[in-house]
């Protein structure tokens, strides 16, 4: 694969024209971008990255779910890949950071390596996978799934606004919904990495530059039944009341306290109501629903006894009854030990002190992880902005995450 | 007026014959009643009643606002009249005892009164106000208002549930809405009386048998809006938020301490919302009601001054922003010395020592005692319970508190 010509003007593009340029597909004239899966301005975002990826020498095509992967091959075929990909699609009217800086990021760092005149010794794939977000059909991780080897048949039946399906959309854009289950090579890579803008406020409020992930969170949620007695809010005296909505608020104080007291968790209850919901009368019942994030598998079972510990000694101390329901369980995902050494391998080359630390969203490389060594990179979002227009990361510390994944990709591929 | 001939059968009635007698006009099959303003039902009631009344050689007929009157007549005519009175019409699907025993409570004492010979200096009326619930047209305490000259013009255009207005529903029983004004009678009184279930469990949890009303609760309605940020409830760590729903926890807490603290106050959050409200979101912001039940005028103004105060404290100690918006202020409303205690000395004769106390829940003698002495008695609701047909009191306990209002008026009237 030596000895391919580049031009001067594809290798003398910058990454912050690249941001830009593609921030045009899809703008939605409300300063944002909307770019949903399997529509047309996600094929144009692709067709984009494709023509740029090619022109650096890469063989670009999208597989059997949609993701878009583009190969810097190697003798000795595909086995062994080093991956960097992300998405390219959006929430609605979403930022131009999240996704896809991990797709121009990989993008930018080929570009490093061809300029340094590198020559891998496995092979380098660049990747989009297809509708991460989830926003069009409320099947999020569409792509990373079936590349995981995931059963994505539900998902093929889920459908869009218009009662659209997935299996209708991939049919549409010319393809067969039944060969979805052809995208699962996730197992042949030699190693995954992601470029991200962290979402949260961690790196830009410390003024740190560099982010390296050691673990991406659990996501345990729940939803709690808190029953008391519905009373006549003026007969009632204060002694006399079995208040639903009491309890509830000293369980909602009793989380916060709890993440608090451990930074290796989040807690957030971000929806409550009360029954019969009226401003004349005690509340009888109150509902209210629990996000538990665990960064690390050892935080999991001791936080689930603790909710249920806790929601039943509160009950009790009030005279109310209370149930927790669990509605999904997904463990915390660790990174890859040697990975995570050759991003830090990688910064250290850039003169950063990388932050470690653990992402408390979601990420196509929770999904990969299990199949082969992942590591994330993550660089600041200003104002821990995220899933909006006012998303912003700086060019320069953009830049420096391609150049912590260029280094990464040339000593796991090297 | 003395001389008047009663069958002995008439004096032979019991109240608990009329309570169930009475159950019967309106019952749902579901094991309440229903009865409300201005319909055949409730005319049936007042018929019944008024029939018994004029038995005992009353005068019965309905005023130019609906309500039911009976007068007991005195050489001398109207002027100074001791009024006991109440209402006929329910909530729905209610009780036997809410409102109705007020009425045939008042039916019992003159039922007394007249076995005892008892010949009244001033006139003696018995009364039922029209729609104390308010449940048909959500026009409450409309009889007792016009009563007491209320302007109830923006009451008569209030529609039922098929969009039939008050004045529709007077005309459609041969009235005329334009003289509702012609029942302002309430100033000529020398006292009013109401007995009444208590409605919450103060007498039934503590064993007593009799209550005397020294206060009507005063009713603050506010809502609260609290502001922090909406975040990712993964990437945002736990002190980087500015969580509304932590900081509505602390205040709805910080309500029944208040309430725990001040036996002369009620406090209640019957409504919380948060927005966006998702489950994976750390709440932007959270609106939640408040009901203040102040038993005593001079609570008022410090109660509000406490409530502003706290929710701006617990905001700033959150990194928040909050809005009090008051609703709604109706003042309490006190009892008259010398009715309260014709009252006590009534049940003195009875050997029973009544408990003071005030009522959390609105009546019609609250709009009437601002223009004639008023005093309200009070029987034990089994379990607290009221407006459900699960509604109880104890048979004996409903003739305590009539021969309690035979005693009064027999003081006040003689």
């Amino acid at each position: 694969m030596s000895g391919v010509s580049i031009s001067p003007q594809t290798l003398a593009r910058t990454l912050g024209q690249d941001l830009e340029e593609v921030a045009q597909i899809g703008a939605t004239g409300r300063g944002g971008i909307s770019r949903f899966a399997w529509t047309d301005e996600l094929a144009q975002a692709y067709a984009w990255v494709a023509g740029e990826l090619e022109a650096l020498g890469l063989v670009a095509g999208v597989d059997q779910a949609g993701n878009l992967i583009a190969r810097w091959e190697v003798d000795g075929g595909d086995e062994g890949a080093v991956m960097a990909a992300s998405h390219l699609d959006t929430v609605p009217n979403g930022g131009r950071f999240d996704g896809v800086l991990g797709v121009l990021g990989a993008l930018e760092a080929v570009r490093i390596l061809r300029r340094r005149g590198f020559e891998p010794a496995r092979p380098i794939w660049i990747g989009s996978f297809m509708d991460e977000e989830g926003t069009r059909f409320g099947a999020a991780l569409f792509g990373s799934r079936a590349f995981a080897g995931h059963d994505v048949s539900a998902s093929l039946a889920a459908t869009d606004a218009e009662g659209v399906t997935v299996s209708e959309a991939i049919a549409a854009r010319g393809m067969d919904p039944a060969r979805v289950g052809e995208a699962f090579v996730a197992p042949s890579l030699s190693a995954y990495l992601e470029l991200h803008v962290e979402q949260g406020p961690v790196l830009d409020s410390a003024g740190e530059r560099l982010g390296i992930v050691e673990s991406i969170t659990g996501v345990l949620g729940f939803h709690v039944i808190v029953r008391g007695e519905a009373n006549h809010a003026g007969a009632t005296p204060t002694d006399a009341r079995r208040d639903a909505l009491v309890g509830a608020s000293k369980m909602v104080l009793a989380l916060r306290e709890r993440a608090r007291e451990h930074s290796e968790l989040r807690a957030t209850v971000g929806r409550i109501s009360t029954s019969p919901g009226a401003i004349t009368v005690v509340p009888g019942e109150c509902r209210f629903t629990v996000d538990l994030r665990p960064s690390q598998p050892e935080v999991v079972a001791p936080t689930i006894a603790w909710l249920r510990a806790m929601v039943a000694e509160v009950a009790a101390s009030e005279g109310l009854e209370a149930e927790v329901v669990s509605d999904y369980e997904l463990a915390p995902t660790m990174m890859d030990p040697r990975v995570v050494a050759a991003l830090a391998a990688a910064a250290a080359d850039e003169g950063v002190e990388p932050v470690r630390m653990w992402s408390g969203a979601g990420h196509d490389a929770m999904v990969i992880a299990p199949h082969a060594p992942t590591g994330m990179v993550f660089v600041p979002s200003v104002g821990g902005i995220s899933h909006s227009p006012h998303e912003w990361t700086e060019t320069a510390d953009c830049e420096l995450g391609a150049r912590v994944l260029a280094g990464a990709i040339e000593r796991l591929a090297g």
